[in-house]
């Protein structure tokens, strides 16, 4: 019994090597291949990054216009697959559009060889923000947005489409880090799925579908979107915090706190809490900044427990105009980066991923005729 | 290293615990809630079974009743999944149309609640043959078959749709038994996907498509449909052992032989092979009996590899005419009673599936910028 509570949800427990990510578990640990999220965030691009996560070492400048001229090529929906997202009720939650728009991109474009791995994931990862954006607009306004721009950066794309105009160079920038930040984070529960079904040797896209699936949950990517809605209907700090107290009285989980890896501080937190205090200055509703830091504070000194990234990354989504049911699905534009490197490297070195279990059931019984039950 | 290698794929290592499925690791090992799989192979309808791992328990004939009308009312295809079955190119994988459908069915009749969850492991055990047939049958054939039939058996309706005749009593059985046999396996690769994605706190289908991922690889059920492949241009039992030995040394693995839990032999095997025996005598092709038993019997006697399920099932399948890229969707459209099972169970006693992994790669690196890289 100690030894199971010990594996709950195999908790601490390594399930395999990998060479992509180091988590740590103090706040400086963070690293995608080698390289500080800090300096990342800082100083590198998201196509930078991503670049970094699909191949392992930083682009050269020759390197980085060939990556991005690819990722501007892969940006077009395939006339089926903008169809079936037009059928797609306005009411589905945007993550299951992901889901079945990556599905069903399988089935247009499917890898029929795993030495076209590398080119699936860029054009996946140039592709889920036409996918998000197109389905959203077409499903809230009947409008077929035009998914090829010339936007050199997947930041820029994303913020142009979903406005309609290119976004300044402060919000490009602010969408730029939190795709970096959010890209990769070791055996994650979603990067987790999508290497156990690389480890049946199945395709890219089934791998991928499954991670968008375990993504989805309140206690994964989920918790992004739910963490805004603790600045609905208050407009001071001291409601913010009254809002908080009230939801912990009710027993309530209070999303965008604490870390199942981390248990100091998020080292990603204080990266985008930056861009949303700049955001704030600027945006609508950025009285949600000051709100937010007294939650931050409150929280810390009655609950000791941290900001993780989520928290201040609703925040920035919200002022750079997001709709919060597309927090998610960014998550998704972002992470197919990590996901991508892990499904490459399960298959590398791939043993099937197959535990076992403690059983706890009945021992044994006998079938009974269905006459005789 | 040692450590590593002892719990690579986390084989043998508990992942959790469980109430719904021993496997035992020698042949007499596997039981549904209890109940020897020997017996409800033998003695039990496939809607027992489902019932069983649905509801934990087999049902009463007043239950099993309201629960096969229940299952008949679930058959039909909502309009826009039948139109999209229809946009999936002919040349599709199978699994990735069972994917993308079970995916679309998610926006279309979504999870909106947990409450829900049994109403729709139900609809999706009624309503897969349907795609699965549907779709194939379109795809050939340019055919609208209809999925509304009053078959009382979910075998009876799959062998229904396919051969657009209803099957005799012999040929419903040894499909009935098949279904049975695939149902449930402990924490196989398939189930601890969906396991993990419904820690998450996910929907069903979401962790229903990501357990058909895993499922496709050819390390999991696509294992059934390349075992037939060894029968394919062999007359008789020394061609077909000649053709084994050739594969061997050319260093192919011989699929259909031994199993990641069993070491002995899989206890499913002797109920197909009698079935598959049985149709022998009676189908096209029935020659493939006897070669399949010569190899079973020199793969036993000089690898020390007994025959698994998928061995005999694909013999059984393919007497029963079934196309061979339809094995693996059959597989879902059995298993998935034994994924829902562990949704359930996962959601029941939920925690968070997030292990920890090993870092092999390079420790620290310097951000060098892009101009002097």
């Amino acid at each position: 019994m100690d030894e199971q509570k010990k594996t709950a949800g195999l908790r601490g427990f390594s399930a395999g090597e990998t060479a992509i990510c180091t988590v740590g578990n103090q706040a400086a640990g963070l690293r995608y291949y080698g390289y500080d999220i800090g300096c990342l965030a800082q100083y590198a691009s998201f196509e930078e990054v991503s670049y970094l996560l699909l191949y392992g070492e930083l682009p050269t400048t020759a390197q980085l216009n060939g990556y991005i001229s690819r990722l501007k090529q892969g940006r077009g929906l395939p006339e089926t697959l903008r169809l079936a997202l037009e059928q797609i009720p306005a009411t589905s939650h945007p993550m299951d559009v992901m889901r079945t728009a990556c599905s069903l991109l399988g089935t247009l474009e499917p890898e029929l060889d795993f030495a076209q791995q590398q080119q699936i994931a860029v054009r996946l990862l140039a592709i889920f923000p036409s996918i998000m954006c197109y389905w959203y607009c077409f499903s809230q306004t009947g409008k077929r947005i035009d998914c090829a721009s010339q936007d050199d950066t997947i930041a820029c794309h994303i913020l142009h489409m979903l406005a309609g105009k290119p976004p300044n160079a402060m919000q490009q920038k602010a969408m730029d880090v939190s795709l970096i930040l959010y890209a990769e984070h070791e055996f994650n529960a979603s990067t987790f799925t999508a290497r156990i079904c690389a480890s049946t040797l199945s395709d890219f896209y089934s791998s991928v579908c499954g991670a968008i699936g375990s993504l989805r949950g309140l206690l994964h990517g989920g918790a992004n979107e739910a963490s805004l809605q603790l600045f609905a209907c208050c407009d001071t700090p001291e409601q913010a915090v009254a809002r908080v107290m009230e939801k912990l009285q009710q027993q309530e989980k209070i999303m965008g706190f604490g870390h199942a890896v981390y248990k100091n501080a998020d080292p990603r937190s204080a990266q985008i809490k930056h861009w949303a205090k700049l955001l704030s200055e600027q945006a609508a509703n950025g009285h949600y900044f000051v709100m937010a830091e007294a939650i931050e504070q409150w929280m810390q000194q009655h609950k000791n427990l941290f900001a993780n990234l989520d928290f201040y990354s609703a925040l920035n989504y919200h002022f750079l105009g997001i709709p919060a049911c597309l927090f998610t699905p960014l998550f998704v534009c972002s992470r197919i980066t990590g996901w991508s490197a892990h499904i490459m490297e399960q298959r590398q070195h791939n043993v099937l991923i197959r535990p076992a279990a403690d059983y706890i059931g009945i021992a044994q019984r006998e079938f009974i005729p269905i006459t005789q039950r």
